[in-house]
């Protein structure tokens, strides 16, 4: 007999351990359940996990991880960087050896603690696009999620069925995939995630510095607001990002700085109001065209097809039998 | 005979004539029309001209600068700084000797503008912190400038009376008025205004530089969106208010130069995660205070009084015979 194609006899993802109930793990805990989904969340804060009980009755919640993972075809790691060494070491220790993804937004440093302490998991590296200066499960939303760009990592040890399945879970939670290495996640995110961060903090210091502190704050309107909007956030969540990928934010800053240092020079030249405008007009057009307009095609559902998508700026909508649907990008 | 008190012989402002009608002048010339005072404006481009007398009547509109500023009690300038020169001059042509105030995002240059073109005119320069990044009489929204912080000149040589004049006519337009010199205004707006949008052109452009600039662009969410609003803004008006504030620019470039430096090094360290968090941690509570809640004062009509309020962050919200009613921020 011949082997079923794998298709055929892989079981959908039905039963889904949350571990970590914060923002974004709360958030997903809220929107599996209006799925009508089976889904079980686990939080280290006892006021955490009261507040879920009394939200979606105590059948959603876990007394502890090794109860929370049983028999899950998933398990979510949603907890901040410093906190994954230990909620895997948990996995480890009740011997879980099923699919598991995270949340986190830095996908390097995950890849090389989960492999470390729980290598039979089949991991697949997630890290949705959606958050909010608010933090905690007061904060979380079953919206939050809804038609986000959802980097999921294909790295080389990847088995592409499981991030073909992981992959089907994320749009059954109204997440759009974008299919890159994880190497390729962090530079991207160092670059519109954690500089935009550090840059919002650095913004909101030097408005405060003396002289003029009180009255330059007391100026500040819609461009200083969102500039610096993300510097409201707890800066321990920003910390571990930001630390916990330095090496492509570091890159980034150096790019940033030299940025800066060009822009300077052109308000030292003769005419500075001419010699801004052409430098000013290249980011309007970047800018003017962002969010990308996404165009629909077919990816055949290969490693180097799912991942050209993603380097494109593409997102699948859907995933069938052989293709997936996305929207991509046209170049500009 | 003694002289009488100014405040029993002075002329309120009647008549007002606005000259630029793009986002605030427009926003203005809409919101005095709404208050049923009798204004009227101009604007150099005829498409303008014939959208303001569709939408307010042909008696809103003046077919020329001249004919716009006859009997005006108060001139508002609200080109953009590279149009003043023209505006000035004209104004100088009709023997301009009355109120003039500006909306210009930088206060020194049109002082010294003004100052040389119609010297005989009583110039109150004025800032409403407003805006967004349409541009054009189209964008123009009578409630724009409601509840804005509007930074008004009161330098040496202005007459305090004229200020006070002024002053009570911006809250008449449901602005808060913020009393700073023109040096000051300009170093507050580098740092709050300025700064930001410098560094969102950066961000945007640094955000599609290759490589993985289109996955970055794809994977760009909250973070991205509100750190690069504003460089959308049209390049002309950007590159005028930077560059028209070059030297003020500058040494807060260079401050936030040296910040982003410091947070680089900090990443170069063995806990990044560790030594971030302080850091973050003081520009969240800089941020997490804004805006600044203010404590009502009564602050007596001296030049002192006033710019002291200004210079703690503070905005009149009303003005009485001998006192004015401000918001003035709790120190930190």
């Amino acid at each position: 007999m011949l082997p079923a194609p794998w298709f055929a006899v892989r079981v959908a993802i039905e039963r889904v351990a949350v571990l970590g109930l914060g923002l974004i793990g709360g958030s997903l805990l809220l929107r599996s359940a209006s799925n009508s989904a089976s889904v079980v969340g686990y939080d280290a804060d006892p006021r955490t996990r009261a507040a879920v009980a009394e939200r979606l009755g105590n059948a959603a919640i876990a007394p502890d991880p090794a109860t929370a993972v049983h028999d899950a075809d998933l398990v979510v790691l949603a907890v901040p960087l410093p906190a994954v060494a230990a909620v895997s070491g948990a996995l480890r220790e009740v011997g879980y050896r099923g699919l598991l993804t995270d949340v986190t937004s830095v996908k390097e440093p995950v890849r090389a603690l989960v492999a470390g302490a729980v290598p039979d998991a089949r991991w697949v590296g997630g890290h949705p696009m959606a958050g909010k200066e608010a933090s905690g499960f007061d904060a979380a939303d079953a919206g939050l999620l809804t038609g986000c760009a959802w980097a999921l990592c294909l790295d080389e040890e990847t088995s592409l069925p499981d991030w073909l399945d992981v992959a089907r879970w994320v749009l059954s939670l109204g997440g759009q995939v974008a299919p890159l290495t994880s190497a390729e996640h962090d530079a991207a995110v160092a670059r519109i995630s954690h500089l935009p961060h550090l840059v919002a903090a650095a913004l909101a210091t030097g408005a405060a510095a003396e002289p003029i502190g009180a009255a330059a704050l007391g100026l500040g309107a819609g461009s200083f607001r969102d500039a610096t909007r993300v510097a409201a956030t707890r800066a321990a969540l920003t910390a571990a990002m930001c630390g916990g990928n330095a090496v492509a934010l570091t890159a980034e800053l150096d790019g940033l700085i030299d940025r800066l240092t060009a822009a300077r020079e052109l308000l030292t030249r003769a005419d500075p109001i001419d010699a801004l405008t052409g430098w000013l007009d290249n980011a309007r057009a970047i800018r003017a065209q962002w969010p990308p307009q996404g165009e629909k095609a077919d990816i055949p559902l290969t490693r180097d097809d799912l991942l050209a998508a993603g380097r494109a700026g593409g997102r699948l909508t859907a995933i069938h039998a052989d293709t997936a649907t996305a929207l991509i990008p046209r170049p500009s």
